[in-house]
C-alpha cells in the first residue's frame, strides 16, 4: 500500500490553476469565486470515490471514511486552500490533497481503519481578508472569534455579504463547535515555509511546538506639510520617523531575539501618499513571533522603547496597540511520540522543529490531540509564487502522515 | 482705492465649502465635481461685475477686464483652484481671489488701466491625479505635456475621461499655447508654504526665483516569504531597505545640502502589503528641490549610492528612475524689481526670498516674464487643513499685488 505521487503532483496543480487571477496572479482569498472554485474542484475527487463534502456552519468541509467501529472518535486529518494574495502551490492545499490521497490509497488497497477518517478543509486560514485568520479551525473549537456581518474587507465588502457565497450566516459560525471526544486526534501536512529543513537537506521535520504570534497596529504622526517650500529642520515627517523605526527592528530582533524570534512590518499605509506633500500619518502593522510569551513580551517593550524615542527626538507622536494573540501552543506528546516513531520506521531522516508559521494546528492542539508533520520549503520561500517542494520531499510527507494514522489508529490513547 | 478684506475672506471661505467631501476633508481635485463647483462658484463672482469666462482648450479659465488700448498685451495674474487631497483653504486659491478683488476694486473705483488686465485659472496645478501637475500653464506655454487620453488616476478613472467633465479634449490642449506678446507680465500672489516669512515676522516675500524639482521613482526587491517562518537571517525585506534609505535622506540633505535644499519621499507602497507576509517589492517617491541645478544632481548622485551600499548589503535590487524634472527658473528682473518698489511705496516690511514649492510661475516664467509675491503660512504649514495665512498679511499681499498691477501698466518693457 503506498501513495501515488503524481496523482499528488496533479491535483496540486488543478486546484492551483482555480485561482487564477486575471493579473497573472493565482489567488483564492477566502470566499472569492476562485475559492470557491477551489473547493468544488476538491469535492469532486471526494465524489469520485463516493464521500459526499458535509459542510459546517463556520463553512469548513468535511469528507467521512467510517471505520470499523463507528462509536470511536475520529482521526482528523487536512488543511485549508485559501491562499494569501499571489500565493504559492503548497500552503495548506497540500495538507488537503494529502488526506484525500490518504483515503483514496485505503480505499483502493482494501485497508479499512477502526478509526473514522475525516479530511478537513478549513475555512479562512490566511485572514488577510477580514484581518484576523484561523476562522473554521477556531469555530470548530469553541474559540471566541471576534467577528460580525458589518466587518468590511479592503474592497468594502461585508463578512455577512461574502459569506453568502458560502450559503452562510455570521450568526452561526459558533455553531460549528466539535465536542473535544469526538476527534481521536487531528494530524496536519503542511509545507515548512521557511528553511531549516532545506538547508540541511532533511526531507521531513516533526513539528514540537507553533510559535506564539502578537500583532500590532502602529500610527506615527508628524505633520502633512508642504515638501518644497518645508525646510528640512521645520520637518515632522510621519515616514522618516517610521522608516526609523522599521530599519531597527532587525537590529534589535537580533539583540534580544533567540535564533527563532521573528518580528516584521509587513504593511505600510502612507498619509497623504502625495509626491509633493511630507507623510503626515504613516500606520503599519507589525508582528512578533516566538515559541516564548516572555520572549515576545520582551521584544515588544524594547521596540516600543524604541519608536517612543524616534518620535520623541523628532517631535512626533505614536499608538502602539496590539490586536491579537495567539499564545505559543505545544503539540501533544504521543501524536507527536507516534509521527517521530513513523518516521524512524520508514527511515527517513527527519528533525524535531518548532513552526514559526500560523496554523490551523495552532488553534486545534488546544483542545485536541494535535500533531504536525513539516516537508521542506526551497529556499524557505512561501506565500510566494515561487513557493516550490521537491517531489520527493511531498512523497515522503504523505507516506509519514499514512504510516501515522496506522499508528493512531491503533492506539486507545484520549485525551 | 483699496481692496475689501472682508470681501476677500468670504470668497476664501466659499470656495473652500466647494471642496467638502463625505470623509469630512475639503479637497477639490482637478476635473473633480468639487473642483467643477469651485469654478462655477468663481465664475459666479465675475459674472456678477459683467465678466463672462472664456476656457482655453487646456480648461484654463480666463477673465478679461479691457484696458484704454486694446493692443497692448495683457497684464496677467491669477494662480489656480485645485487642491491636494485634504488640502488648505489659501494654496492657489489666494491668487485667483486675489486677481478677482484687484478687477473689482479698479471696476469699483472707476479707474481704467492702459492695459488689458486677465485674470487666469491655470487647470490641474498640483498633479496628483495623473502624476504630473501644472497642466494649464505648460499648455499655454507650449512646453510638452506628455499626456494622453489613456492615462489613469488611482481610481482606474481615464484622463480623457475626466476632462470631460470640463468639456475637453485631450489632443485640443497643446492650441491653449499664448504669443510671446500676447502678455505684458504675469504676477501670482501665493502662501509661502513655508515657514521662512512667519518666522521672521515678515508680512511680504519677493520671489527671486523658484526652485528646480526632480522627482523619482523608486523600486526596492527582495523576497516576499512568510513572515513567521523565514528567520531574520534568511530575509530579504524590502521594506526594511527601504526604510533603512528613508531615514537617512535627511542626513544626507544636511552634510552635503544648502540652507534650501529638501529632499521627501512622499508615497509608499509595498507589495503583497499583508500582515504575515515580508514585503517582496517597496515603490515609492522621491523628489528632490533647490535653487541649483548641480546641487540637485549632486543630492541625487548621494542618494543613490546610500540605496545602493543598502540593497548590496541585503542582497536585494533596485531602480531609481527620474520621471520628471523642472530646472530651478529664476523670475524676470524688471517684473521682480517692480515688486519690490511697490512694497517700499507702500513702506510694508519684506523679504527676498527664494521659492522652495512648485507654481504655475515655474512655467510660466520661462516664456513671459513674471513675478510672484508670497505672503507668510503661519507655523510654514501648508498642504494641509492647517494652513492658515493672517489677514492682515491677505491684505498687505492683495495691497502690493494691486500697486504692482499699476505700476507695470505703466512701463513700456516687453521681453
Amino acid at each position: 500500500m503506498d501513495i501515488n505521487l503524481e496523482r499528488v503532483l496533479s491535483r496540486l496543480e488543478e486546484l492551483y490553476q482555480c485561482g487564477a487571477q486575471d493579473d497573472g496572479t493565482y489567488t483564492r482569498m477566502a470566499y472569492s469565486p476562485g475559492d470557491l472554485k477551489g473547493r468544488e474542484t476538491f469535492a469532486g475527487y471526494f465524489r469520485k470515490l463516493g464521500l459526499e463534502p458535509v459542510m459546517d456552519s463556520a463553512g469548513n468541509l468535511k469528507f467521512r471514511l467510517e471505520g470499523e467501529n463507528p462509536k470511536l472518535p475520529a482521526i482528523v486529518t487536512g488543511s485549508h486552500l485559501d491562499t494569501v494574495p499571489d500565493g504559492g502551490k503548497y500552503d495548506g492545499v497540500l495538507g488537503c490533497v494529502a488526506g484525500l490521497e490518504i483515503c483514496e490509497t485505503l480505499l483502493k488497497s482494501g485497508r479499512r481503519l477502526k478509526h473514522p477518517l475525516e479530511v478537513v478543509v478549513f475555512t479562512d486560514e490566511e485572514g488577510f481578508r477580514f484581518g484576523s485568520g484561523l476562522l473554521g479551525s477556531g469555530a470548530m473549537c469553541g474559540e471566541e472569534l471576534h467577528i460580525s456581518e458589518a466587518d468590511e474587507d479592503m474592497n468594502g465588502q461585508t463578512r455577512g455579504e461574502v459569506m453568502k457565497a458560502y450559503g452562510l450566516h455570521v450568526a452561526d459560525v459558533p455553531k460549528a463547535k466539535r465536542a473535544r471526544d469526538s476527534i481521536h486526534c487531528f494530524l496536519e501536512l503542511h509545507v515548512e515555509q521557511g528553511a531549516s529543513l532545506y538547508k540541511n537537506g532533511t526531507p521531513v521535520g516533526v513539528v514540537s511546538s507553533i510559535a506564539g504570534v502578537s500583532r500590532y497596529e502602529i500610527t506615527v504622526k508628524g505633520e502633512a506639510n508642504h515638501a518644497g517650500s518645508t525646510v528640512m529642520a521645520d520637518r515632522r515627517d510621519a515616514l522618516v520617523a517610521a522608516a526609523g523605526f522599521i530599519s531597527a527592528v532587525p537590529r534589535i530582533v537580533e539583540e534580544y531575539g533567540s535564533a527563532y524570534t521573528v518580528a516584521t512590518v509587513g504593511t505600510m499605509k502612507v498619509v497623504p501618499n502625495s509626491v509633493n506633500v511630507i507623510p503626515g500619518t504613516c500606520t503599519f502593522n507589525l508582528e512578533i513571533r516566538d515559541q516564548d510569551k516572555e520572549m515576545i513580551e520582551l521584544i515588544e517593550r524594547k521596540l516600543e522603547e524604541q519608536l517612543g524615542r524616534i518620535c520623541k527626538e523628532m517631535g512626533e507622536t505614536y499608538t502602539f496597540e496590539r490586536f491579537s494573540y495567539h499564545e505559543p501552543a505545544p503539540m501533544a506528546e504521543w501524536v507527536k511520540e507516534s509521527i517521530e516513531k513513523s518516521v524512524q520506521e520508514l527511515d527517513i531522516p527527519y528533525a524535531v522543529i518548532p513552526s514559526g508559521a500560523f496554523h490551523d494546528s495552532l488553534i486545534m492542539t488546544a483542545r485536541f490531540p494535535t500533531g504536525m508533520i513539516f516537508v521542506p520549503s526551497v529556499d524557505g520561500i512561501s506565500h510566494s509564487r515561487y513557493e516550490y517542494t521537491e517531489k520527493e520531499d511531498i512523497r515522503q510527507g504523505l507516506r509519514v502522515l499514512l504510516e501515522t494514522i496506522l499508528k493512531v489508529d491503533d492506539m486507545n490513547v484520549t485525551c
